[in-house]
């Protein structure tokens, strides 16, 4: 049975392959236009309508049919579970699945990922998240009607079905499916939860790889963000285990990444005596004095969204608290249309007091992110891996302690390739690419740490640096060249703090509670906050910051 | 030396208990009414203020004789730390000083909690969060000044001092601070960071068991949780060592046990293969179809604060990552007024698919919740211990395996006390609170499952009872007599779920995405919202949720 199958994945990656050549021509044999194209797709997308409109009413009268013949209680669609009842039935996970299981009879619950038919026997990749195998189903004379193996192989793609089926050990290796050496003979087969209407794109369309689509840009109908992003539940779920003979389930990866690295984020904070803190988001005052806050309507008055944590975890250490950390949404009403901005993202928050010198503060950062990048390798190596296929990921790197370059010798750095930058000038997203680059060639990293900002750049609370007020006790820290934190040493002293806020315009009543809180004795601290999903970007060289959230808001974003 | 504080403390104790029993009299030596006494009080407090003006006059002069007379490196007020400089002086804890270090000389940084002097000696509680150990200040003619004890004993309480000093052990045991077998003789004594103006409240009053102010209710002056909560700074680290030799650090300890809960929640959770997730919180519609949300100005639209993250955890399972949770605000525009009801609070919130049964679902978060008591009570004793003593708390009693009672049987219950109640109606607050003492009762359990709901009352996604579709697969989890979480089976086809939005008088279109989401094939699935607060709150016995916040929310409280 495996042999059979293995030539016909083989003939399917042929197509494949095939149509990644293919141009079409026109009449005069010349390439369409684009204009051309879109039309000829959406010829061709008439077509697929009608086809499907007719292979629904052929289902429904093979399904009728196939009732009447024998072992009609071996397939079906299940009514809607409503927890009717537990028969405890043992159900097994796909993964668990190998050639030891020969002559074994399993239930499984899966997806329809794919299906082919001969008139008797059909062929089915079965999928769980990112396990897959493959299922076989043939007629016989007592079980497996003709019209088991129609009704079978009609049931739409991604739907959801109930398997019972006998292992069998494959003598060849299966290439097409994470099981490779067993596949599945049906025996029962019932609709759990069934496709309606088309899908928005193929499994096949949307894990093309991203360098392949840019060498042959006219052949294929790309699968735009946007488009991905509007049907996001079926994109999420994504896998092609017949492109290119590589199996990739990219989103489900990402995800499983972006879980990590808060896993491991608090992990290490937690075993580090910091404590897990949950800050208000809707304020009272528009308090970090920027223009880019949301407003709420909150009862009869007017709110603001949290564009930080800022505030409250340092009020958080002047109560004490020592060692606090957040993991919470943050805010921005910035109409930034950029790859790496969005309107709300996740904010990995941490804050703590220090006994002398900041860079205790900084110790514990670069401890904290040689952590988690050391703890994505070995834990989350099949998910990289996965990611690498899809997006050319090159190897992230980074040392074992994190090199901290001052910014003044960053500026000398990039005035030596010619860039021409002021000395407290902020650094521009062209510039700190560029400065990623440099580093990455002199250092040989992709992370570093960048210590002593023009203190002018910097928001009011940072501290001066005690020897040149010009430059301040703060840092940014950057992976491929882009800002993945930004930290500093605050103003603890109520008195200096006003005074640095009314430099910066803004009317020290409107932040009364947070000056107050550095009245009541307050230990010196520093912190940070840390953009999660740029760090799940970078680290995966993803491109865009939307692709590392599940559901991403940006300024034209709201849906779904 | 420990003797002779021993003493001290004994009076100072019987100066406290003496004043507990006070009754200010008038002239006609009958006692005053409250309006009298809040005269009094004024009167007492602008006294107060007299007294503090004249003793900052008299510390600026003692510092400046001070520094004339010997010794005077060894005391005074540092500069403002900017990171000048890291001499790597090492510093102990507080909990880490006992007996065994005698004759060792040991730096700490620490909070003056209370100072008090004689002519040739000064007696100090030194604290760090929920440690404390004495310091004795003693004149000598080389090192310590006259003018060095005054300068010591004038700083105001709550400041932050770094001081150098000579472990010794005492011969009796210490009762008024938790380093009961060693004392610390203060050889250096730097001013770190100065308390400013008049602290909103003492330590010690902050601290007084509830049921002894409401036993003495005229004696006191209670601080009301709203002056706490205004000056919540300070309120979240209090600590009063003296009060009743009781040591109660009960806001330290509260907000490490809600830290406990997250941890202990996703511990579980993600060893039983569930992943975190984080879902948007600024909606394009307000979703759910109850008028209780937040609207928020989003460039030129309108849009919403998210209610729960219902929605896109169930779009999560159908994208199938199985099995999410999330910890994440959620925000309510509720006007409601109570002690458990806040306008933002933490959700933690699960789903996930199952085989069969939602059955299922209930007995993982029956395990979840056995896991995060059981891990409460041998984790967190110490701050349980220390909560109990401000609360009265009695201990929090749970079954290995959750009772589970359905609806129907709990109203048999109720009418059989003589509650009116309908078949179909949802509970009050009250009947909730009467149904949980009959529980207690018959059980023996603060923590139950209450299953089968009525559907009327539920939300328009829940899953009807397969048998009568009156009742509903959905259910509430309640500790002493409260709802803490509350969830069911959801409507996973498309069509049915859109008939149940209709029935609510829900528009489908203003829903389409997630009732798009289940044409995709969804798999049955399960889940729950837990309110964080309200858990921290019934666990402890704290009467009112706004404890168990940090910086809670309600409609008329935005500050701090």
């Amino acid at each position: 049975m495996a042999e059979q199958q293995e030539t016909s994945v083989s003939s399917t990656l042929e197509q494949t392959t095939n149509k990644l050549e293919e141009t079409v021509l026109d009449e005069d044999g010349k390439p369409l236009s684009k204009k051309a194209l879109k039309k000829l797709e959406k010829e061709r997308e008439k077509e697929r309508a009608k086809e499907r409109a007719k292979k629904e009413r052929e289902r429904i009268e093979l399904e009728r049919k196939a009732a009447e013949s024998y072992g009609s209680e071996n397939f079906g669609k299940k009514p809607l579970n409503q927890s009717q009842e537990r028969t405890a039935t043992k159900r097994i996970r796909i993964s668990d699945i190998n050639g030891s299981l020969n002559g074994e009879v399993v239930t499984i619950r899966a997806r329809v990922q794919t299906s082919r038919a001969k008139s008797q026997i059909a062929f089915f990749v079965l999928r769980q998240q990112f396990s897959t195998i493959q299922g076989v189903l043939t007629v016989n004379k007592d079980t497996v009607s003709k019209g088991f193996v129609k009704f079978a192989s009609s049931i739409p793609d991604e739907s959801i079905v109930d398997v019972e089926g006998m292992v069998a050990k494959t003598e060849e290796e299966i290439k097409s499916t994470t099981v490779t050496d067993a596949e599945l003979h049906i025996k029962k087969l019932y609709i759990i939860s069934e496709t309606v209407g088309r899908l928005p794109f193929t499994m096949d369309e949307a894990t093309r790889p991203e360098d392949l689509i840019q060498q042959a840009e006219t052949q294929f109908n790309r699968i735009t963000l946007e488009t991905r992003l509007n049907n996001r539940v079926v994109d999420l779920r994504v896998s092609n285990p017949f492109y290119l003979l590589s199996i990739t389930i990219t989103n489900q990866a990402i995800f499983r990444i972006q879980s990590g690295v808060c896993q491991l984020f608090r992990e290490f904070l937690l075993s580090k005596e910091f404590i897990e803190i949950h800050t208000p988001k809707i304020l009272g005052a528009a308090s970090e004095g920027g223009a880019s806050v949301f407003s709420v309507k909150y009862f009869k008055v007017d709110a603001y969204l949290a564009q930080s944590p800022q505030f409250y975890k340092q009020m958080c250490v002047c109560s004490d608290f020592d060692r606090v950390f957040e993991i919470a949404p943050v805010f921005r009403a910035e109409n930034a249309n950029t790859h790496r901005h969005m309107t709300e993202f996740v904010g990995l928050d941490l804050e703590m007091a220090f006994e002398e010198h900041y860079h205790e503060v900084l110790e514990v950062l670069d401890e904290l992110f040689v952590f988690i990048f050391q703890g994505l390798k070995t834990r989350f190596a099949a998910e990289i891996e996965t990611v690498k296929r899809q997006y050319n990921t090159p190897d992230f790197e980074f040392l074992p302690k994190t090199l901290r370059l001052e910014y003044k010798d960053a500026v000398k750095l990039l005035r030596e390739k010619g860039v021409e930058i002021g000395d407290y000038d902020d650094l521009s997203t062209e510039t700190e690419r560029i400065l990623g680059q440099l580093v990455k060639e002199k250092y040989n990293t992709d992370f570093y740490m960048l210590d002593k900002f023009p203190l002018e750049v910097r928001p009011f609370y940072t501290m001066p640096d005690p020897n040149n007020d010009k430059y301040s006790n703060s840092y940014d820290f950057f992976m491929r060249g882009e800002e993945i934190l930004s930290g500093a040493q605050r103003i603890h002293d109520a008195a200096f703090l006003e005074e640095r806020a009314k430099v910066h315009n803004i009317d020290p009543p409107s932040i009364q509670g947070y000056l107050d809180a550095f009245k009541r004795g307050a230990p010196p601290h520093a912190g940070g906050g840390i953009g999660l999903e740029r760090v799940v970007m970078l680290y995966l060289n993803l491109g865009n910051i939307r692709r590392s959230s599940l559901f991403p808001r940006d300024p034209k974003r709201l849906e779904p």
